[in-house]
């Protein structure tokens, strides 16, 4: 087995690669001076399982070096070729909202499909789909890092309370304060459009002298999380802890979360970032060697 | 029909609409701030022919978009899907220069052919195949802007002498010189990477009374052109007048072009920029209607 980290992917793919005792693929990617992508595969991968880690945010322009290596692999007689994912794009658009619309997540899921093999990834965003099959053709699996964030919670913060930003986010959210023996409470918040969202004041009082964990799967925009930041200075609580698995952090989303004034913004490492603290290597490795 | 310009598209999909007598599909393309794509069709298709206009420099954040649209047509009725890509990106890596190598021609074709019926382009830079079949499994169709470029050179150049760049432009320069009605001149150049070129210094003596009129295919970092303006200064010719089908441009190109001496800087409306002086509209609105 032989592990390809693209560009953004070197870390988890080196630790994802510690644990299963495999080792890097040698290859490269580079552009040439009008924008096309160069790859190049520097070992043999004949016979052997190919794992390429291509973590998934902004995708538009990751798909064409990810399609032209997982080609290229196969044309190189590679027995098999797995997409570790570990942040899937396109899960949100997984129906025609208004007519007309591109249900891109079926596209996208079209054109992953037909490029390799198997896909493993961390808590895609399923909403209206229950599972990865209702829109992928290739096997794939889906883990959670749900215990991973409790057991960060349970190690590193004091008297927690969970914070889940809204409805949608109840399952998640129940379920990691379960797992780290803490309360949750849940808000409300009306969204009119991707940047603006309302959050209603939770009623916080019985939880004064708990530290607050603002728990999401995706922290994009973040504008929840900092509505909520604010909501809960104004109750008085204290400055919460901000964690979500998948830090895609649009624009200065990460910037305007922090002088929002949460305490500590935390991450699993399923997208490089300077907030990672959570590693997502060792159930990647467990899933990939199953 | 009806006729669909991505962005960066419209003044050309404009005017081949205008030839065509067709009509401008209405549809919207935007972005999510976490930089997924969002595409809705507006307008109504069914039982027609669509042709999407998308000119592919700079290809790699350009495919989702397209890939989507295309599908979308599709799904909505559509009875064919044409692509016009006046520029068609990955037509250099022809085969496996160095061992491990992506042949992203045929990688990026594949991907073509799965979401288009049919494919119309401009100049593509046929090296190693003689024809678009070889590496499309759609029906292709290439057509040539030498009589436009030879069309503006007679109306627009004063005693014109044509300079092909090197050796592989010769057939393209002397199709355009004799369509012309002037004399040519081939350079012979020594590549030694991507960023580096040398020109041999032309005979250019019996051609001091007349414009230099540098031609081809595609400027994308115009580093030969820029160093045979320098050859031509120093030879005692006029300012040359750069011409190129495709202005790719990549970075400062465009700019250390001028800086470097031309005279002017002519292309065809393949991409749009502001040096588009020749209008292909209408040999792609030809090819459409065929």
């Amino acid at each position: 087995m032989k592990i390809f980290a693209l560009p953004g992917n070197t870390l988890l793919a080196r630790n994802i690669t510690r644990h299963l005792g495999a080792e890097l693929g040698a290859f490269t990617v580079r552009h040439f001076p009008d924008g096309e992508s160069y790859v190049r595969l520097l070992c043999d991968v004949e016979g052997q399982q190919a794992v390429v880690v291509c973590t998934l945010f902004q995708p538009d322009d990751k798909i064409l070096p990810l399609y032209y290596l997982s080609r290229l692999l196969k044309d190189s007689g590679a027995q098999s070729v797995t997409l570790v994912a570990p942040y899937l794009a396109y899960m949100r658009q997984d129906k025609v909202f208004n007519p007309g619309e591109a249900v891109t997540s079926e596209y996208f899921a079209a054109l992953l499909s037909s490029a390799v093999d198997r896909l493993i990834t961390i808590d895609p965003h399923l909403h209206r789909h229950v599972s990865m099959s209702e829109i992928y053709t290739i096997p794939c699996k889906a883990i959670h890092a749900a215990q991973l964030v409790s057991d960060w919670i349970r190690q590193n913060v004091v008297n927690p309370v969970l914070i889940g930003p809204d409805s949608e986010s109840e399952q998640w959210v129940s379920e990691v304060a379960a797992k780290a023996g803490a309360p949750f409470l849940i808000l409300e918040k009306v969204r009119h459009g991707d940047h603006d969202v309302d959050v209603s004041k939770p009623v916080v009082e019985p939880y004064s002298n708990h530290t607050p964990v603002l728990v999401d799967d995706i922290i994009s925009t973040a504008h929840t999380m900092i509505e909520t930041v604010g909501h809960l200075r104004v109750a008085g609580m204290a400055a919460p802890v901000c964690i979500g698995v998948h830090p895609v952090f649009a624009g200065n989303a990460y910037d305007d979360l922090v002088g929002a004034g949460a305490a500590e913004v935390v991450s699993c490492n399923t997208i490089q970032h300077s907030s990672n603290r959570i590693d997502v290597s060792e159930l990647l490795a467990t899933a990939i060697s199953e």
